[in-house]
């Protein structure tokens, strides 16, 4: 498995993704999978995952996906602009594996979708997002990391 | 403004309410208020409040509308089935607030919308989520803690 | 009640709109309401007005909360990225009232919001809505009408 | 392809299926698939297949992937609790083909995904929807049509 550090490199991982420890572990154009492993910090007052753990998980996986960018120094960015959650099945804990892919969309707009599966390979969730470029990350160059 | 502890007497927060530290600030039947001071552990890569934090805000703002339980020692459960989000604005940081209305439903299911403002007032999100009780919570006596 | 015919002035009301029947009866810069009177052909297998009449309604009050043109002549387009519908209630028949409302955005990118009453007043339907202009109708004197 | 009258053998289209005249066109435990030959009378203002139109696929073939019922003369109901759409390409014409698929749920509430293809097979819209079964209707052998 190819590891975070080097995925994101040159890039210090955000504030919320230390804070809730998930990790890059492919990134790829119009792809990108993360993983969590769950803890108590991560539970809802029911004892099961939170579902804005999940909800940040398919907005994660889904803008990385569209923002992978193969040049050293330079970084893409994408502001949400919607996102959709179903929730499939019940996230009990173990590592949640999340997929986004890209599915649409055009040069300024994109269009992608997500799921997440638990240890066992179950459904826990299925979601859509609609992600807006940044100035200049419309083209796989981006722009320098700042 | 009522305390946090006050308001879930007897009942300690959830594992990510902890992680995030969000407050339940108002709660009543049907409507529930939520603040969380932003800070860099909640910002994405471009540095402005992830929108996993306002899925979140959204969606437990939803829930504990539909959960208010008037009984000492007793406690409302619900289960998330969907929630959307719209991102209206950016959220730059400070102090944002979140309220869950119930919207609809029957016994059983439960429709909500939340919305989120910042400090200046401002909108930043929009949501909607259709909840699913857990059993005895349908009942404004609830169950007992555990 | 302000005629559909005033409120459309020199623009033919779109093919779906002829096929469904609704009728738009508010319309000012970042606000619209359409009105359905709701008959059989609206129904689905349980007899109820299908889910596909209310999200239309839905997704075309805000369209028109987005693009509202006092320009004679002059028309303003939008396209839809995302549109959600959350079903607080039943629609068992009768005029169906569905308002629609700008929340957010910038300049080629809207967020709107609806509802949906029945004729007694029950919350039938809450929705949102991302929206993009069409070139040039980002302005509020749109482009010509073809 | 297996005729819709054969499909759907003993119960009547919906008022609204025969409004827009879609067609099932593959029916079966968990999967449904619709067909629409798309007309002038289902286009927006600006000419396009209307976002309504799009959502009604949508939802009508989730509806159908949780309701396939193998017992003449009996007939499953689903209510609709929320809907998704995101839309990632512009439908300007042709036969459009709509996939739902159940996803996940329980006895009583159901998760469904759906998707549209246009006639080249470009990707159209992407959707969830939340569903309910009517009393009855939970399993296989449904309810006796009315």
């Amino acid at each position: 498995m190819v590891q975070d550090d080097r995925l994101l490199e040159g890039e210090e991982p955000s504030g919320f993704q230390k804070l809730l420890g998930y990790r890059l572990v492919e990134w790829q154009e119009g792809r990108a999978v993360l993983e969590l492993a769950s803890e108590a910090i991560h539970t809802n007052r029911a004892g099961l995952v939170h579902g804005g753990v999940l909800t940040t998980l398919i907005d994660t996986a889904c803008g990385f996906s569209a923002t992978w960018c193969p040049f050293p120094g330079r970084v893409r960015r994408v502001l949400t602009l919607s996102l959709t959650t179903t929730f499939t099945g019940q996230a009990r804990g173990g590592v949640l594996r999340a997929t986004g892919l890209r599915r649409g969309g055009g040069r300024k707009i994109i269009t992608c979708s997500g799921e997440i599966l638990d240890a066992a390979g179950n459904l826990i969730a299925i979601g859509e997002g609609t992600y807006r470029y940044h100035g200049g990350s419309e083209h796989p160059e981006g722009v320098p990391l700042p």
